[in-house]
């Protein structure tokens, strides 16, 4: 199996997983900290799924640790296609969670003023948290395509 | 060069490709006559985006009829590079734009009342024309996977 930047078990992989958990855990704090993101559902899913993603990274992040602390070898197929697959329903749900999200803000800041107008939606947070989490999306389909490509080239 | 399903020139790769085009091209179709889309910025980033993946899908089925006519192979580096950038690029945004959509629409008629209150709104055509978009997106997303594992597996 080949040996390429982000694969599991290297520094660079390691660096991509804590970068992702990071994101995806501040996208989180920041929308939960904002005032009436409970009354839209996409707001809702983009928590509900940049929490899945912090869980799925976080483990992967302790795998790595344990790799490299104990010099494991982790390019095994059953584990790389368990990563992949893995890796690929997380992505697409945190790509959906983070455009829902995206639209809905579009809607409230130029469709219509509904953040001007109503002075309890905090419209700045909703913003932040959605930049981190599309930054989240973006390390975790850089890894994706490094664990797809990894297994397709047995 | 592996020959598996969906893959250029064969005709489970025609059929993926008239499938996308056709999904796509009905997404348009329904949004366009649906009365009141103009005002939501996601439902027109939908349009574009079926557009984009129409004149794509569009140009693969010419090409692969073309291959299959003549006998012709698809299977050089270059062209399944070529087409897996295309396929992601398009994929990626096609998802974008469904999820985005669908998560304006999950607003309209759950969070808020405006469906019911806006009788200009055709909500019903909105959901069937991104339930649309969801399954050309879905085939597109089979054909980019196709495509990345003849790429990683040369």
């Amino acid at each position: 199996m080949k040996e390429v930047f982000g694969s599991p078990g290297k520094k660079s992989g390691l660096i991509l997983r804590i970068g992702q958990c990071v994101f995806a855990a501040a996208s989180i704090a920041v929308m939960a900290s904002a005032s009436g993101f409970s009354t839209t559902t996409a707001f809702c899913y983009l928590i509900a799924s940049m929490g899945l993603q912090v869980l799925w990274s976080f483990g992967l992040v302790c795998l790595d640790i344990h790799a490299l602390r104990f010099n494991k070898d982790l390019h095994t197929n059953i584990i790389v296609s368990l990563f992949v697959v893995g890796d690929w329903v997380t992505a697409t749900l945190s790509l959906a969670a983070a455009c829902s999200s995206a639209g809905v803000m579009v809607l409230f800041t130029r469709d219509t003023n509904i953040c001007r107008v109503d002075a309890n939606l905090s419209c700045d947070m909703f913003q932040i948290s959605i930049a981190f989490a599309f930054a989240a999306w973006f390390l975790l389909a850089i890894s994706s395509y490094v664990m797809f490509w990894l297994v397709a080239s047995i």
